[in-house]
């Protein structure tokens, strides 16, 4: 295993000591229980934003959390759910009196922990509103899934939920928007190597030099087809295929798109795989309005990439253009 | 091989096509000769900033042209210098009357074609002044260069620069600024793995299972020492004590950090080698004042990271903190 680590039971917890150091002027960094708050939290009157998830998937959710995104991320062990006290700690820091909503990735450990935290914070007096994000149109279920996993549309549902929280939306309004990106948003993955959980200390799975795995999950979770390596203008048809006709996305249609790499790919490969999405979308009447090509949400070094798409309307679009500050997105501000 | 690309022969080319549907709002792509302009070039009396080399390094360079930033940028093949055609076209197109700045890393290929665009350039009547950055303390001479090879500091120079020439700073002021950037900065990296150019479809360079180079340069090119794996703390303090010296950095300094990743490293592992920067930094009483952690300066897919600091003033600073909006690197608008 060649990693840049010290102690392996350490490393996400130097992580995040590393986040604090360069980011204290956005973020500030709880420990035992572990989480990421934006530094002026709580904002009196406005409706917190917490997420989370495991981590090895950087800059989701560390990277998002500041003005205009998160109020809260809640880092587990890497590729492990956080737990319930860190979601109720995180939920606390950022109750501002206007109720807190969870963003919560679809896996089976991530919604019971959230769905606790949410229970206990509510005997707290705060109300919280959970959404799950499902977006991942690869398979139906899967290795630590009932129904499809959450994957790229939760970089998309953050920022656009966190720009209506920072205008004051309230807290069923930014809720719905929630239900609205995730109802419109679809997403695929692909991966050509496979990554290596530190703990595990080799591969998560094995994969031959010449194959590929479509419709891989984050976690390295199994995807649809195990498949020759094929150009990346197939590979990129073949996944658009797939989740253009999920929605599906028609004739008119305006959207956001992400081509999103899974940690080792190098930029010029997302952009290549990005001119031939482009393309397809405006042979098949779609306009891009805004995209993300880079890593946002990442399965450590794996290479590989995925596409998210979401429809959207002048609404949806205006609140993508507010102004974000965090670690990892960051415009206008 | 495992790429997601589609000819070899062909992948330049089609990122640029991607990076010109992903930003064309911010960039204006031309081929044959192959350049990227920011969007509103040439910008009538401003100084022009034109930077460039082989590809396979983004975001560097055509992650960075727009606004406050580059002006332009001139990508030759994987690992290859741009052609003196390329400089001269992209010189030409940013030409706003003020004259042109060339930011060069101090690579053999790049120095010569650079010059060579540069008389060019001059014998069309514009102003040309030429500026090499060569800040990597890891070797005097090396596999492309002679002398200390150019790195992670052209990206802070790129910024500062091109602050500068935004707010309206002359041609004179700019490149001394370059050179005062040049200066006070310093860099090294290393690595844990080596990178896959396209056209050669093998490794760069073979390294053990336990191995790693101290010292590398962003092509592969052989660093200082081939050492057994330590811990990243280890890591980062022999890269950090060589830096310190060598300018040398002192007590009650300021100064601008950059940990930059490969392409292969995960954050997690950046935010871990960062946490040690600023512990070494804080107990030899230097400030970091601003700092970048990610991937801004890559070799393909390789793991590795590496540090780069540079010594700044209010000045530098104020130039640092000055809008930006370029594909990689946002801030203010």
């Amino acid at each position: 295993m060649k990693k840049l680590i010290n102690q392996v039971e350490n490393v996400v917890k130097e992580a995040l000591m590393g986040v604090e150091a360069a980011h204290s002027d956005v973020v500030r960094v709880f420990y035992e229980p572990d989480f990421i708050v934006r530094a002026d939290a709580p904002v009196k009157g406005k409706v917190g934003i917490v997420s989370g998830g495991g981590s090895g998937h950087e800059p989701l959710h560390s990277g998002f959390v500041g003005v205009g995104m998160l109020d809260a991320a809640c880092p587990g062990e890497v590729f492990t759910s956080p737990t319930p006290d860190q979601i109720l700690a995180a939920t606390r820091a950022v109750n501002g009196g206007a109720g807190v909503l969870h963003i919560v990735k679809n896996y089976t450990g991530d919604v019971l922990n959230f769905e606790m935290a949410a229970e206990l914070a509510q005997a707290d007096g705060i109300n919280v509103t959970s959404v799950i994000i499902d977006d991942d149109v690869a398979v139906q279920d899967s290795l630590h899934t009932a129904g499809r996993r959450g994957v790229g549309i939760t970089v998309i549902a953050e920022k656009i939920c966190g720009a209506a929280a920072e205008r004051g939306d309230d807290l069923k309004v930014v809720a719905d928007l929630c239900r609205q990106v995730n109802a419109n948003g679809r997403s695929m993955g692909m991966a050509l190597t496979s990554c290596t959980v530190p703990a595990a200390g080799k591969p998560t799975f094995d994969i031959g030099n010449n194959e590929m795995e479509i419709g891989i999950g984050i976690h390295g979770e199994p995807g649809r087809d195990r498949l020759p390596i094929t150009t990346a203008d197939e590979i990129t048809a073949m996944m658009m295929e797939t989740i253009l006709k999920d929605l599906p996305f028609e004739v008119g249609d305006e959207t956001i798109v992400m081509v999103n790499g899974m940690g080792g790919t190098p930029m010029m490969e997302l952009y290549v795989a990005y001119r031939k999405v482009a393309k397809i979308c405006q042979a098949q009447g779609i306009t891009i309005a805004r995209n993300l090509v880079g890593n946002y949400i990442t399965s450590l070094e794996m290479a590989g990439m995925s596409i998210s798409i979401l429809k959207v309307d002048e609404h949806l679009k205006a609140l993508w253009d507010a102004p974000v500050r965090t670690p990892a997105l960051r415009w206008g501000i």
